[in-house]
């Protein structure tokens, strides 16, 4: 008999939304209690952030803090900032008691920078502050800023049976064990072991016969990008954290892991759609302008460029003012070839599966414009000689600008992101309207130096 | 004291590839075997993606096939398939006996219908077979697809001891554990448990007695997105699947999930960059051309379509022929605005994170656009007015024409994709190329229209 509470087609309906609206309004907390009790608290979360600031504040002073801590952790952050703005230091204490060192520093570091002291000094417990207090230390795209300090650590020395009694005790504050990590006495990272080769294992055994001397790990300054390429490769589904001196520090799980690729590739693709990264579709008119007017001012010297071009040939092309009818073409190929060539070298670059020289990769890229372009040139040729009607001549000029564009943007879309990369620079940024901008640019450039050279006006 | 063996600093060096080749060529199969006995396989698999097919196959052939099934898995599935065309189906069914039943029905998914018959007739271990055989039935892209077979199972009615007995048993073919999965004697899932709990537990306690009754799970036809979105929103590490009867079928891990998000997140990218999916930047250029070109022809029909449009208004507009220098600057606004859009919009649906009225999010965006609008607008016009010298109301003609193809710009790319993804119809193929063109051509025909209505012409 499965129970309701964590059933899984939970849908967030404004009926749900507006019954616990009218249940916050008139003060029915045993009611409200009774609801929000069958949820998850992701689903909570994904109430909350429906629900007026007061409203979502009032339910979170209402729950225990040991679901609330749970709930905040998946509010959208915006959201979150908000209610923790109306809760007190020791209320914020309570709610980090509960977390997981990771999360309860992720939280605190969104805080105030007065605050984050107020909030510290009123964790309870000890050794968690101390935790706490380490990991803020860290970058959050660092190793060091994804670990948590919970984890599974045995002495070599000890017996199976010994680690098994204190397992016991040590599991209690993990959620999941994963791998349990073996150290030497100054807290050396040797090897691993998991519960499953606990169990198997014969209780009188020492854990120095039975541990598995390798071990993944990384350090605690290395990127969380990396760190996210090295798990998913090796199928890790946690990893220990040392320091130059290999002394353990902490471990990563897969969970944190998945968030970071989603991160990175939602990152990837606002920057490919000219969006300065990290908004979404309910953020405010202001925010949203912000991330997107750069994009707009960037396309828009890119369209004043193209004006100047057109301005300076205007007056010489005479007869061939049929031209210009072409333009949007140019403009529109170009841009697409350099999207498609620079995607492709992004995501080979951010998967890491690109190898081979940059000449030849060029090269390569060249071949297939030339390709492309051949059709492209062929079609529009056939349709603008036949069906508009355009002289045979300015049909010509227009296909082997077609070709020489598509060419030359597959180039400047395959260059740009891998000599960014080499530079130490995100090759994310190359992409979308940066290259759309200037390839249209030098695509009407070219354009009108090629119909110069062949129409000779 | 860390061996070497899963160094996670393993680069791949051309020596190293040219130091393999050397081997495989003088045949020297101790050195070799010895040289490669030191990488993880996820290493082995991108060294052999480097080498050419006869020395991979020679490579595959020379160890161990429980080594070689797994370097099979991380292998370039390109090149994975044409090794297996190269091994005989013995040597396949060998390959496959190696193999979790997940990744084993994966591998054979891959291959010609009438070999799958064949290698399937000869794994040796009947059980494997028969397991293999019913995953091939269900698509890949839904749960039954993912999961495995696979699982540590236990009776309600067994003790602890009992079950920490069979579970020593059961967990040799299970990689990881995770949870436990309990059920009544019809096989039908009735909750969990987790190792920890079980260690926790004492020895004479009944199982039903200490197993946690509320379970997440999946049915096996539920769409594999689906699942990976469930998992990372409950923080999930492993899934069971059951059919319509809540009979258990088998369980989907984290890591699997974990390709899901990737694979969906470079789909959506590509998408946007106007790639059809599924493609690298080492895949040959036919395979890259079929990929890319009919986007290009898209893009090739909008631009036609706007010279058409041009064409038409050109012979009428006399003596405001400067308005045809601003069709660059019109058509790249009205693109990026469309892309910037529909792509913050598809991120939400993919998200799940989008809520609230198509109306409301119409009114936001053509609020935002006339914001964003009048920035570019107010610029656009100070800049070609006291610049360029262009005649005071063509640049305000200009200005309107930017405000409003802004506008329209994003409403468009907002209501595409929702209208999209209400049909069932995935929202992402409307970004990119597509959502540009459209754009493209409709904004032209507003600048038109407009400067037609201010002008007079």
């Amino acid at each position: 008999m499965i129970e309701e509470k964590e059933n899984i087609q939970f849908e967030l309906t404004d009926e749900l939304v507006a019954q616990v609206e009218h249940l916050v309004e008139t003060r029915n907390d045993e009611e409200l209690k009774s609801l929000l009790e069958d949820f998850h608290h992701a689903d909570i979360a994904e109430i909350l952030d429906e629900l007026d600031l007061d409203d979502s504040v009032y339910v979170i002073k209402l729950l225990d803090s040991e679901t609330t801590a749970d709930i905040l952790i998946e509010m959208d952050e915006d959201n979150r900032e908000k209610v923790l703005r109306n809760l007190s230091a020791k209320e914020i204490a309570e709610e980090i008691e509960e977390l997981d060192t990771d999360d309860a520093a992720d939280i605190i570091a969104e805080l105030p920078e007065e605050r984050q002291a107020e909030v510290i000094s009123n964790i309870e417990d000890k050794e968690h502050r101390k935790e706490i207090t380490e990991l803020l230390a860290y970058d959050e795209d660092t190793a060091g800023g994804l670990m948590a300090k919970e984890l599974v650590k045995v002495y070599e020395t000890w017996t199976v049976a010994g680690c098994l009694r204190r397992i016991r005790v040590q599991a209690k504050d993990v959620t999941r064990v994963h791998s349990i990590y073996v150290v030497d006495k100054k807290n050396k990272l040797i090897g691993r072991l998991s519960l499953k080769d606990l169990i198997v294992a014969k209780a009188e055994h020492k854990i120095a016969d039975i541990y598995i001397k390798t071990v993944d790990y990384v350090h605690v300054d290395d990127d969380a990008e990396d760190v996210a390429r090295i798990m998913q490769k090796y199928d890790l589904e946690a990893i220990p954290v040392v320091d130059s001196n290999q002394k353990l520090l902490g471990r990563i799980t897969i969970d944190d892991i998945v968030d970071v690729i989603r991160e990175e590739a939602d990152r990837d693709y606002q920057m490919a759609a000219g969006i300065s990264q990290g908004v979404e579709a309910d953020d405010s008119i202001l925010k949203l302008t912000r991330a997107r007017l750069p994009w707009l001012l960037i396309g828009m010297f890119g369209g004043l460029g193209a004006a100047s071009i057109i301005e300076y040939f205007n007056g010489e092309m005479g007869d061939f003012i049929v031209l210009l009818s072409f333009v949007p073409l140019i403009q529109a190929t170009a841009g697409n070839v350099g999207v498609q060539s620079s995607a492709i070298i992004v995501q080979g670059l951010a998967n890491d599966s690109l190898d081979g020289k940059i000449f030849k990769r060029l090269l390569k890229e060249a071949l297939l414009g030339l390709v492309n372009g051949l059709a492209i040139a062929c079609i529009a040729l056939v349709i603008t000689h036949f069906l508009f009607g355009t002289p045979y001549i300015v049909s010509i000029t227009v296909g082997i600008a077609l070709i020489s564009v598509i060419v030359m943007a597959a180039m400047i879309g395959t260059f740009i992101p891998i000599f960014l990369d080499k530079r130490g620079i995100d090759p994310a940024v190359a992409t979308g309207p940066f290259i759309t901008t200037s390839n249209d640019v030098f695509g009407i450039l070219i354009y009108f130096v090629i119909a110069k050279l062949i129409l000779q006006f």
